[in-house]
């Protein structure tokens, strides 16, 4: 399996904390050593990451778990290879174009028969039921819904559908994004915390670091953080429920569909 | 156009002095603001940083021109947009999988009439000439020179091949590797340099840096750096020939392929 950590805010926020937790789970804490990704996205653009390597012994995880980069919405991933090799074109996030917009994509869990899925558009690079499934919810997001781009609800509530004829198919957790929102999908396990004033001290559960988030934030500020397992052990975490869709803009929970 | 970055070295090495130069290039001593990107090799593998902000202003570029990633072979592009919009998938380097390995590209140039090129397998994500040019060098390699790994000479003589047919259709300046070598190919402007015992000092053009290269090397050290334009200022750099195939492996040039 693997692990995906999220984040939506409402000012620029940078992910190290985060980050530094769940990077020991890539190989120290956890045996997720098969390589890690991350896309960060600010004002629209989005920029990569992409190592096949452990995150806990990536020198480039290192320096980017210590530097400050400041993003709106982040998608990371660290992974424990099941279907495909540990190369750089399996590595999460994915990315395409779609409504005139790079969406990135990661995925955990496991997948039966999709190339059963049909897709003639969007071809994968690499090897993985992952980007397959990503292909094809690309594909059936521009089908169902045209060449513009349409409104959150629409965009949700197709989402929802195609996320829940995957998990058939398996487990599909996910986090999927355009640069404005979050779309967080559970199957199984999904985590979110919404910090806000007044901000206080946390702790990470794999890393021996403490962070007064007073000291880093202003009053106005709202972020939200979403991991498969929670990343500290003195905060309380929202658990999503299996077959839950969770769109994130801003901080914000904007939209929840639920599958019963 | 754009502008190419290249390294081998006997050595893991890093890039920070040589990135600081390309770097000011993308945007402030420079036209080439379209993004910038980077492949790593180290000991086989590749990590990947892909950014479509101009790199002089970006924060991971700063990032990573101040922190030490040591690698055997980089290729580093900065991107001036002529054929596809400026976006994550339109950034250089471009990977795809060959031989059981990942090779990485990039291009300087343009190219008329790729969709002529003829690709089957291999489908671009973006919309540039670049990667399209790309998908087909991957496919004509595995074409002419089947499924398992072909012998340098051999890879060399169709590479040569194949980037003087790609010249044909315009400028066609590229560097390509799979980890173990890097092949670049001149149209018109690629310049390099072999940094070798005695080392010297040595100062950037575009930014206010000098390095002296006897405090960060050791005499068995081989680094060749491959440039568009020559980044030092008070270094002999070679110009590469119109029609030039040159393959190095651990800073020294193994194969030389001329036009005539």
């Amino acid at each position: 399996m693997c692990e995906l950590l999220g984040m939506s805010a409402n000012v620029p926020t940078d992910i190290c904390f985060s980050f530094s937790g769940l990077r020991a789970r890539g190989g120290r804490t956890g045996p997720h050593k098969d390589g890690w990704g991350m896309a960060m996205y600010r004002d629209g653009d989005v920029w990569t990451i992409h190592d096949p390597r452990p995150s806990a012994d990536s020198d480039i995880a290192e320096v980017i778990s210590h530097n400050s980069l400041k993003c709106d919405i982040v998608i990371s991933h660290i992974r424990q290879a099941n279907v495909g090799g540990v190369c750089l074109l399996n590595t999460h996030p994915f990315s395409r174009l779609l409504w005139g917009k790079t969406w990135s994509y990661a995925h955990n869990g496991q997948l039966e028969d999709v190339s059963a899925l049909p897709i003639e558009r969007h071809h994968p690079l690499g090897s993985t039921d992952s980007e397959r499934a990503f292909c094809w919810i690309i594909e059936q997001l521009q089908a169902r819904l045209g060449e513009d781009e349409p409104s959150l609800d629409d965009i949700s509530t197709v989402l929802s559908e195609l996320a829940l004829q995957l998990k058939g198919r398996g487990v599909f957790n996910m986090m999927l994004s355009d640069g404005a929102r979050l779309y967080c999908f559970c199957t199984t396990k999904l985590h979110w915390i919404t910090r806000r004033a007044p901000f206080k001290k946390a702790t990470l559960s794999d890393e021996d670091v403490i962070i007064d988030f007073k000291e880093v934030t202003t009053d106005k500020d709202v972020v939200t953080v979403i991991a498969t397992q929670p990343l500290t052990q003195d905060e309380m975490w929202s658990q999503m429920e299996e077959g839950e869709l969770c769109v994130f803009e801003g901080g914000e929970v904007v939209c929840q569909i639920k599958a019963n």
